[in-house]
């Protein structure tokens, strides 16, 4: 029987959450507490990521720009909320080039302070808007429950910060981002069926508005934010000036977006779709969409599975070829497994002898011989069909493990396993806060519909409530 | 008469650099002092001379990774020559979270260190070799005299980490870095004749036991170093105990390379094409490689523009259409002049009723009529011929502004407009210690027939000296 390398999901979560990051060789710990080493094999599923939103969010209209990594302290002052959201986590550089500085630095949490020290310089007229700018870049938040991917110290991602003429516009272009960006990339890229609504007051970006928040949840029920992105309202352009002329010749304060997605993401991409034998990766986000796995190398299968590795290769998939027949097959065959190469394609010499390879697929496990003259069109047709599957399993098991509750005891206990959908009228003020003592959050609002609220004071508005990383 | 934008080159070109960087909208000083913001512009060619070099990164077989911003500073100390080199440029983080930090963290200066703390753990045998890790991020140094993009506190680039079972496959790597990642991309996408030898002991990396450098020239004269690849030796594997085993079966540490380049590549590619209407960008890393500048919107003339600059798009080329009429011809010209777009096309009424365009190169400010028909071949063969003449021309001005001479004296007097080539064995001590007194440095070792030195002590070696940014 073969051991299982990594602790079952059902017996412990978290734990087999650490296994597969350390035995996938994903992650490690940095030497600073919370601070995280991201290995080769997750980088390539971020930088696949990013090239998927960096590409949607420069469709948007987006310019990507960067602004320096250390900020006036006076700066994260000057916007009230922001300052007592993010003072508890800065770093702060107070030595640099051998002296103590005069003014010490923090290191950025976020860049709506500095963004908008620019912001004011560059925007005069109306002409100027809107202001459409996006960064790539690492921010510091000092975590007292760091977690790898998570919750980290550093974390890497992308922050948009834009500024308008109207507040309509602010808002539009807001929710254009989390639709066209956000949502679209996470559903269709990373297979994650996430909930689209709005973030409590109390849970909102501090010095935002309004907060639109993207929440998946993970294969033990809890609930991850993905993605976030803010109407800023005119906050940030009244504490740093940012005016412009509009069309009749008067000065008024912009009004701004921000929005981000970092590394977490990939924590999410993980805890969605793994299961016991490892990751399950979506094709879109594969380092190596086919693994071809040389079973022994007689009769000139290894020649021909190189061949065959190259041909898919052309055909434009991420292809590895695994020649390490000095490894036993059982044991690459389970590193695969783990590393969650949606396809391997098993080429061993007494099948070439038929034609034929045996390929298995990561989702299912699902175990098929197709004739060699097959292969390229099967592992299209498949790989777009792993990428399906993977998003529907995950929305059958969201659903599933979503209820539809009328009371704060009942949401208490179906948080337990999942979601619970509440009416916001039946929890505000009182039923939060109980449901907080158990480490139930509000997720999100939305109309009774599914759509989006106008408003927190909406009168049909339901509460997604659940256990959150 | 024409008004000049720019400070004059011939008259003061540190100023002229200063103020290409303002109007065209380069980027600007941070509000800390030395750090950058690259505005959009800038960053956009900063992303395709990045993608240019991961391309040749990945061929080269190594992987990108990320490792922590945040590095104990104990971990610095480990190598002598190391901490020595970077000890006066560190920023350090003394508060975090609130409270004082019992260990103080370092921002990272480079990563050689924090990476062979990963490496130690990762390497145990000669089947882990070659270990071969980049990094694209930022670090920080804290600088005396900043200047946008040539040294700036904090700094975008790449870095690549290596290591290897042999000094030989150490040396052979850095060298291939150093020439098909490096002086490929160098020569040809930002089109700079770079110089490639050997660093003095002097002049070479905190830590390494060689540096490999590619040296530019800029307009005024003047080196920059571009890009350089270290050989390690064991220094690092030492101080971090990075050890495997051999074929033998016997343990020793490992032998490794790092190399890196910066957003400084911008500062060179900025100094080595810009004249004193602006810059002259290479078509590989220009935003828009051709802007479409429409004359008046009459007879249709808009309609006609923007389906040209559909056509041009679809073939591949970085196009953007400047319809904004409401702004003078001349003025709009004079911006895209400006910004280097290296190809304008003028379209007016008068001449789409003939049928034909006007094509102006913005490195030769030729002016051509082309018929429409023929308008996409012609951009085509003209965006490759501004690659290389740019490269032709820089390559004719570094020639010509690098004498050969025989005295510390006449190297002296070269160095004042450009580069001296002179025996090494004349300066080596005495010469380059009375060089160094009027700012003049040995930029890089040749030998005698432009090869690179085994050691700084063959006897045919010839020293490039001059001044430096």
């Amino acid at each position: 029987m073969k051991q299982a390398i990594l602790t079952p999901q059902d017996k412990d979560f978290p734990r087999w959450y650490q296994d597969v990051i350390t035995k996938a060789e994903l992650a490690e710990n940095g030497p600073v507490r919370g601070t995280m080493v991201i290995r080769p094999y997750a980088y390539r599923i971020w930088e696949l990521l990013q090239a998927e939103l960096d590409r949607r969010i420069k469709a948007a209209g987006a310019e990507n720009a960067y602004f320096p990594l250390f900020i006036p302290e006076e700066f994260l002052k000057r916007e009230a909320e922001h300052v007592e959201g993010f003072s508890p986590e800065l770093a702060v550089v107070t030595r640099a080039g051998g002296k103590q500085l005069e003014e010490p630095v923090v290191v950025r949490p976020t860049s709506e302070t500095i963004i908008n020290h620019y912001f004011s310089k560059w925007v005069q007229s109306h002409r100027d808007l809107p202001l459409l700018i996006n960064q790539w870049g690492n921010a510091v938040r000092w975590e007292m429950r760091p977690r790898l991917f998570l919750r980290t110290t550093e974390f890497l991602w992308q922050e948009g910060h834009t500024a308008h003429a109207t507040e309509q516009d602010a808002h539009q272009y807001a929710l254009n981002i989390f639709h066209n960006v956000y949502a679209d990339t996470m559903i269709h890229i990373i297979g994650v069926p996430i909930l689209r609504g709005r973030k409590t007051d109390d849970e909102r970006f501090a010095g935002a508005t309004i907060t639109w928040t993207c929440e998946g949840m993970m294969r033990d029920g809890k609930a991850l934010q993905m993605g976030t992105s803010h109407e800023l309202g005119q906050n940030f352009a009244k504490a740093f000036n940012t005016q412009y002329v509009n069309v009749e010749g008067e000065r008024d304060y912009v009004w701004q977006s921000s929005w981000g997605v970092s590394t977490r993401a990939v924590g999410g991409l993980i805890m969605v779709h793994g299961d016991d034998n490892g990751l399950r990766l979506p094709p879109a986000l594969a380092p190596y969409q086919v693994v071809i796995l040389l079973v022994r190398d007689d009769n000139g299968a290894g020649e021909r599975a190189a061949q065959l590795a190259d041909q898919l290769s052309a055909s434009g998939h991420r292809v590895h070829f695994d020649n390490r027949t000095d490894v036993s097959f059982g044991r690459r065959a389970t590193n695969w497994e783990l590393k969650g190469a949606p396809l391997r394609v098993e080429v061993g010499p007494r099948e070439l002898a038929e034609d034929r390879v045996t390929v298995v697929r990561r989702d299912t496990s699902e175990k098929q011989p197709v004739a060699i003259n097959a292969l390229g069109s099967h592992i299209k047709n498949t790989l777009v069909d792993i990428q399906r599957n993977l998003l529907a399993e995950a929305t059958k098991r969201r659903d599933e493990n979503t209820a539809e509750v009328k009371t704060v005891a009942e949401a208490a206990e179906a948080a337990l396993t999942g979601f619970a959908r509440i009416p916001w009228a039946t929890i505000r003020g009182e039923g939060v806060e109980v449901l907080h003592k158990t480490s139930v959050t509000v997720r999100c609002l939305q109309r009774a519909d599914g759509s989006l609220p106008d408003s927190p004071d909406d009168s049909d508005l339901v509460a997604t409530v659940g256990r959150a990383y």
